[in-house]
């Protein structure tokens, strides 16, 4: 508990975040928009262009030198942890550093992204270096919370903050409870959901207490935004049978493109792959490339529309020469606006806002809707995948959100819905057909939006996309986790599993030991093999047969030979091994603070010795019978988050362990390698 | 899918019941206020108790004599089901019916009861009777539908019913997922989420088409009810720190007198069951005297209240000698109303419409608002329990937003926000303290209520109000499971366990048959024994020693006896048996059309033959070693909803099985009662 109030703390980096880019981002547009007033506009391309490159090159700079882990949207990657997949510096703290530094930048810079899956990964991390007790590198620690005994609480730790990092990043504490459930977690306790809500209810009260301080004016260019981001609920929701055959047919088209936006972002994330490994210089190179094209679009773009008479009945100014809002002036005479330049030169939440803007349905042409659509659709595919932190929530919202718009605008004779709405429900419907999410994306938009009455509408959208998009490929993490390599297990076992059972997929010769084991053996099987984990076999005088005594970790050895609590004889030590080691000593170290196997110091004549492995050797470890089926098998070992299970003979007279399996014994990749001729199943 | 969009007709349940009580109930109470009006001030009397009389021994009635299972909440024996106790006739086409009936009867007799249970038991229910196609007893079947192969498919369909309800109930679609998900369902997976979600989204839209044709008037008294039962979106919500002072206060109150009601409900439930079981006259006896006891102080607490002035600004009419509403008019004079008759001699849903009303401080005095307080939190305790559907969601959210408007009123002069809002929050701090439930509750009251910006408060008050109360008890519906007797499967494993091994609780003498086993041992192991599962045992000479061939179930075998494919010889039959059965031979039937012993009609000359039992064999049951620390084995058995488990010895040259697990081997009562020595940690 005490934990998860010390992760709501990540609603204030949220609130940072946000002053951060809409006071940087602001006054790059206003600036822009002065000499634009001033009629140089080539003065006034180069600064926007200018401000975009360098904020864009500092932030590659920061990735591509200090974390390259903190490149990208980041929830693949902690969804992938959740799993139970230790990815290298995933949650180190200079990765924390560079992805709350480096979001700030990019999306300061103008790129297509959002900062919501950074501030997931960011929630993660900050949850990681709260369970650690902070970190020794940087001379940051916490006393009191350095230890968390096991993977489990780490594991929930991270959960709760993932969920902060939702939170934070939509002001919807409730969606982030609930994103965590669905989209992060790959176990769910109830305790977790009580943790999780905890979590979330500190970042609701954190967020809301600063709101209301920045609602003074103490916080520069960041002055408006209430909890609610995107407040529709002014709209009138009335809808009758061709409203609801409209929606039905967007949400239709929504998955459609939402999938074919996954199938791109795949393909461009293979070229961009090889495009960074080849260093860093390339890296800054790619960036700064997609930096420039982002700006030409903006800049350029908004010349292409006609200027617009403004409304006479508006309560907003109109033009607007501010910061943000509608009604951009561009390079119209008085009394004009130009709708592109209200959606292009903006911040990507304000161009939300505008897209979701009710009662003003002929805000934007239909043309200037066409090209915004094409432009964001295409930046935010080619920009994922370059070297800075880059959430996907907002490129699918905001060209989900013109799309919807542009459909509302088109059905504009038969629906009386308002274009507003329609936007919404278009976010919706590519939201859905990227990230497969159903209950938390329904109130994440809920607590976005606050139109409560729209909810039905909202499901069915959800639902249709999800399910129209489902028939093509695979939600958008599930494709990057896939594409990085992790090995994910899936909840479910593959159907050509049921056809093997678990002693098929048991691999490499077994590496054992004896409860009382020659020093030497263990330090060969250490430094020879990179397992985790052995099963360690009684046997006489011991027992009165060989018998499996239970399994030990590498790390609990290697703690163990530390101590150097060796014996000339072969004999059991009993528990007083145990009173020689703190409390802690044998808790999961943090990244990077294990023990190595360089660290140990055994001189030559205690390699002959004996040490007793009784103490430290799991009695109770999760087995499985040798013909037992793969499918039942990878259940159990998902279902309850193992990492190592032995394989136990059917018939007696044989040693008692056939093997172990691990992880990667389950993936795909495996068993097809040893079973070619089993199709698998798309 | 098919199955879940069929549950969603649910929401036509739901919207036929409220149509019902309003009608009713309206009729009721226009009739006795009629007679108010003529100053018949008997008559009235006679009129309200009768008709409340009539309808709560009609309810009464349909529960004694038809289905007993119908009374009380539901929701205690629909968690039950889902953690895998299959108690009698729960979910039977009777109770289906007595449940909607009685709880129409029951709601209008002006019980302080809820729906909202009864209608989750009857989405349970209605999935329940679609899943088995229908029921053959009253000739209402589907074809198409006949069948459910296994305990898991049967489950997901009766977590999606109990969804279905809640979301028809509360016209909370989202709050019906994470209902399912947070309280109902012991296992989750991702599909079923999924799925809820999908059953919900049906629901949704059901209720939105009614509630749009039913506008129009053609539903009777029903008329007003939106989407939204509960408005509160009108007041302005904001909050200093002396508001957040008063909330934290009303939420620490609130989950001390949300324990004391569990404590309380408790009590009178050992009581009532006393009485219950001396049989239906006995039943129907104490429901009419509970309903003489309501009556009595709905009518005569009235008196109590001194008539207010109308308010000159109310937009609503004043006195409402209407059917619902604000501001009844009972003895009071023209111009004048009374408070607390507006809460009393009003449907359970207006009186809590009432109290949550906003921008009308001083509409009950604060005299009224402790009597109906006190009246309400007493009605409420001793009505849970007697035989009628009865709810506990209404009766916990009356007490609590009379109790919220209360402490808002007394802290009138330090805060600044609406009563009505502290209605809200005083329902928030009940229900958390009596349920225990947290995000679902917390989305529950956004979808009844319409105010997001609240949010924060409400996960407050919710977060100290269940943390307080956790302190004294366990959550009411946890109570309930435990008072029934019902074998509740735990999530976590008692501390306990962990100093004892799998072998130490098998119990009984172990009854396990050969691969090809004689049919008349099989049928006097069926007799003799109650168990459900069996270990089969392959023995020379279908194996060279004694192995675990895996486990037969005893509905698998009464149909395999039934088929009477049996041999003179003792020699294996091969794949061929299976040939002669249909695909869902097998498949799990629906309660009360299992095979019995008593069907099978085999000869004397049979009963020396052979049967092999090789391909009715699940041949990869889960195991666990005799040394598995019981923990352990709880968790696996708990997490992957086992049945049966086999332990296996660990040493060699013993019999392949130590024994069967199942889940009473698992019971607190059963383990300390084989160590009477393990103090139980409370």
């Amino acid at each position: 508990m005490n934990y998860s109030s010390k992760i709501g703390g990540t609603g204030l980096v949220g609130i940072f975040n946000n002053i951060a880019v809409e006071n940087i981002a602001g006054f790059k547009l206003l600036w822009t928009t002065k000499l634009m007033l001033q009629q140089s506009y080539y003065k006034a391309f180069a600064a926007y262009a200018g401000c975009n490159l360098a904020l864009a090159a500092a932030a590659a700079s920061l990735c591509a030198f200090i974390a390259p882990a903190a490149a990208g949207s980041g929830i693949p990657e902690v969804k992938a942890y959740l799993n139970g997949v230790d990815a290298y510096s995933i949650l180190a703290p200079s990765t924390l550093f560079v992805k709350i530094f480096g979001s700030i930048l990019g999306v300061s810079a103008g790129f297509v992204v959002g900062k919501e899956g950074p501030m997931v990964h960011t929630g993660a991390c900050i949850a990681s270096l709260i369970g650690q007790g902070g970190s020794r590198k940087y001379h940051l620690t916490w006393r009191g919370l350095r230890y968390f005994k096991n993977d489990r609480d780490r594991r929930d730790l991270i959960t709760c903050g993932a969920a902060a990092g939702v939170a934070a990043a939509f002001r919807a504490p409730v969606g982030g409870v609930l994103f965590a459930l669905e989209e992060a977690a790959s176990w769910w306790r109830s305790a977790l959901l009580w943790r999780t809500f905890f979590t979330t209810a500190v970042v609701a009260i954190v967020l809301r207490a600063f709101i209301q301080i920045c609602s003074t004016g103490t916080c520069g260019l960041f002055g408006e935004g209430g909890l609610i981001m995107y407040d529709v609920s002014a709209a009138k929701v009335t809808y009758t049978a061709p409203d609801i055959l409209a929606v039905i047919l967007l949400g239709t088209i929504g998955g459609v493109l939402g999938s074919l936006y996954n199938y791109f972002v795949d393909k461009v994330l293979r070229v961009y792959s090889i495009i960074n490994e080849k260093g860093p210089a390339f890296k800054i190179f790619l960036v700064i490339t997609i930096s420039l094209l982002t700006s030409i679009c903006a800049y350029g773009l908004p010349w292409l529309a006609t200027c617009i008479p403004c409304p006479t009945d508006a309560s907003v100014s109109c033009p607007n020469i501010d910061v943000s809002g509608n009604y951009k002036s561009f390079q119209c005479p008085p009394g004009h606006y130009n709708d592109l330049a209200s959606l292009f030169l903006n911040t990507n939440d304000d161009a939300i806002r505008n897209l979701f803007s009710t009662s003003t349905i002929k805000e934007f042409h239909i043309s200037s809707l066409f090209i915004f659509f094409g432009t964001v659709y295409f930046l935010g595919i080619i920009t994922y995948g370059i070297a800075i932190p880059s959430g996907l929530f907002i490129p699918v919202i905001l060209a989900g959100s013109c799309y919807g718009r542009l459909v509302g605008r088109l059905f504009a004779p038969i629906t009386k819905l308002d274009v507003g709405l329609f936007a919404l429900l278009g976010a919706a419907s590519f939201l859905g057909g990227t990230m497969r999410m159903t209950v938390s994306l329904c109130v994440i938009l809920l607590e976005l939006t606050n139109d409560l009455l729209l909810l039905p509408l909202v499901m069915l959208v959800l639902l249709i996309s999800k399910t129209v998009a489902d028939m093509f490929n695979k939600g958008v993490y599930d494709q990057i986790v896939k594409l990085k390599g992790l090995p994910y297990m899936e909840a479910h076992a593959e159907p050509y599993m049921k056809h093997l059972v678990a002693r098929d997929v048991v691999s490499g010769p077994l590496v054992s030991f004896s409860g009382v084991e020659k020093v030497g053996n263990i330090l060969i099987a250490l430094k020879v093999t990179g397992h985790n984990g052995f099963p360690v076999i009684d046997e006489p005088p011991f027992a009165e047969a060989p018998e499996l005594c239970g399994l030990v970790l590498r790390s609990h050895l290697l703690v163990l030979l530390k101590k150097k609590i060796f014996s000339r004889e072969r004999v059991l030590a009993g528990d007083q091994i145990l009173r020689k080691f703190g409390a802690f000593d044998f808790a999961k170290a943090g990244s990077g603070k294990e023990i190595k196997i360089e660290d140990l110091d055994i001189e030559e004549d205690e390699m002959e010795m004996y040490v007793d492995l009784h103490p430290i050797t799991n009695a109770s470890p999760y087995t499985v019978v040798e013909t037992m089926s793969l499918a039942k098998a990878a259940v159990l070992f998902r279902q309850l988050g193992l990492r190592h299970m032995c394989v136990v003979p059917k018939s007696q007279g044989r040693p008692p362990v056939v093997g172990i399996l691990t992880r990667h014994d389950f993936m795909p990749e495996h068993i097809l390698g040893l079973y070619p001729h089993i199709k698998r199943r798309k």
